[in-house]
């Protein structure tokens, strides 16, 4: 939607953010793509990310709608901020059955202290992509809060 | 809130359908309390479950709010009907540092259909809790359709 | 989209129910559009609808946001069915300043029991559109229960 | 929950914003009780406000919680202090079939900038209250913005 980020360097800061999420290591998400105010994520199956049914767990479904959010709004902020979910809801829509999760993200709102953003969340099975969730997020920007955990 | 549960044998059937929940298995979260409209889990600390700043992911905090909900709900449910998250809204509250994430929630409303559910997700930081996160939830049960994944 | 109503004469039946909302007509709402999966309500400026300051009142900007994406989902349920918001979340972008509020729901996903829309609130002040709220419900069907209440 | 008001003249403030929406006139709103970080208001029934099954409507319902939970956070803020709400999430629980609407917040978490509540909104059927809705909204707080719309 033709976002400026204010901050050139933006992808350098996102990839080096999502790097010390020790969690993405764990669920094997993988930061795929990310423009001003879009992200995409994703996380191929495996079975220890799954629920009762063998599926993917609503947990790596919400997991990846909010930080495909939260780094697409990262995107558009200042060097010098860092970022935190306010709150997001998100709505369940089809079951996570397939061999691989795509979180898309996209900011609806880059405001000077909140940003909104949607994320629509696939799943694909057999090659095919199908809705498997929808979300809506609220972040806020922290200036000349530092996003990196040795200098917090 | 004095909820009776249809099934007199719930705590047996949340437990088994948390225990084949194999992301719970992976980010050590445990089934600490079940009673009817009522349920409580824990996840201790792990470097793994972490966002960039060091702190328990609000992936982490997510699943335990969905779980703590669906669970919940669950234990008012039919023995033969099975449980799927429609939707929920998570408030982060408080940064996720501590040593121990508690989730708990309550069921509102049991419906025919739908179950409405609050949980509260608590960090205990050197032995004190503090309110991390909160979350509201809307639960659908489904009649006659087993919660267990070998008949599904 | 390309929904396909179940009942060719949804136009009358989603008229009808609006017109039966008496509050519709104490604000002065107008149902402007109604496609399958698609409303768009409208309601002009007027003093009494408005906060502290003087813009819309942000339950105004509620109203219209769930009434579009309840008849959006309408507008996809048979002839003898009737429909229940079950829940929604409701973002507010920028002050309803202006003139007219206009409200834009689609269909996400029509499912048998459950269907969830987006709303988007537009303010239009001197006449230019700006995005005012973003929303997103449930919304669920009622089949064999009529929407009239003469008859309920 | 033991808060303390930051503007020990919060009732005078809280009341003279109230007035100035003239929306709360139109529905015949009134502000029943406020006291630091917790808010009450009544909407008497009026045909007029009624959706199509002449219960009350879900806009009503929707406006009666957020206002709730908007003057439970104002109470706590600083007299210089504007409000906004970020963003609500409803459940709407049993129909709105009564003579009377009831909306009570309370303040979950005053924070520097947002502050989250939860609303429950009662419906009273001959003179019995049931849980018609319940609630969970994030508030923000403008400094040094006054909340007259005559100095805005």
């Amino acid at each position: 939607m033709g976002f400026k980020p204010k901050n050139t360097d933006y992808k350098r800061k996102v990839n080096d953010s999502f790097n010390r999420q020790k969690f993405m290591g764990l669920i094997n998400a993988e930061l795929v793509d990310i423009k001003p105010g879009y992200c995409e994520i994703q996380i191929p199956f495996d079975v220890n990310l799954t629920q009762q049914h063998g599926f993917f767990h609503a947990g790596i479904i919400s997991t990846i709608a909010d930080n495909a959010a939260g780094y697409a709004g990262f995107s558009l902020m200042e060097e010098n901020s860092s970022i935190l979910t306010v709150e997001f809801k998100l709505n369940l829509i089809a079951p996570g059955e397939g061999e691989l999760l795509i979180g898309r993200a996209s900011v609806l709102k880059n405001g000077r202290t909140l940003t909104i953003c949607r994320s629509d969340v696939f799943i694909v099975k057999n090659g095919k992509e199908k809705l498997c969730a929808a979300s809506q997020s609220t972040l806020i920007e922290l200036k000349n809060k530092t996003d990196n955990n040795t200098n917090k």
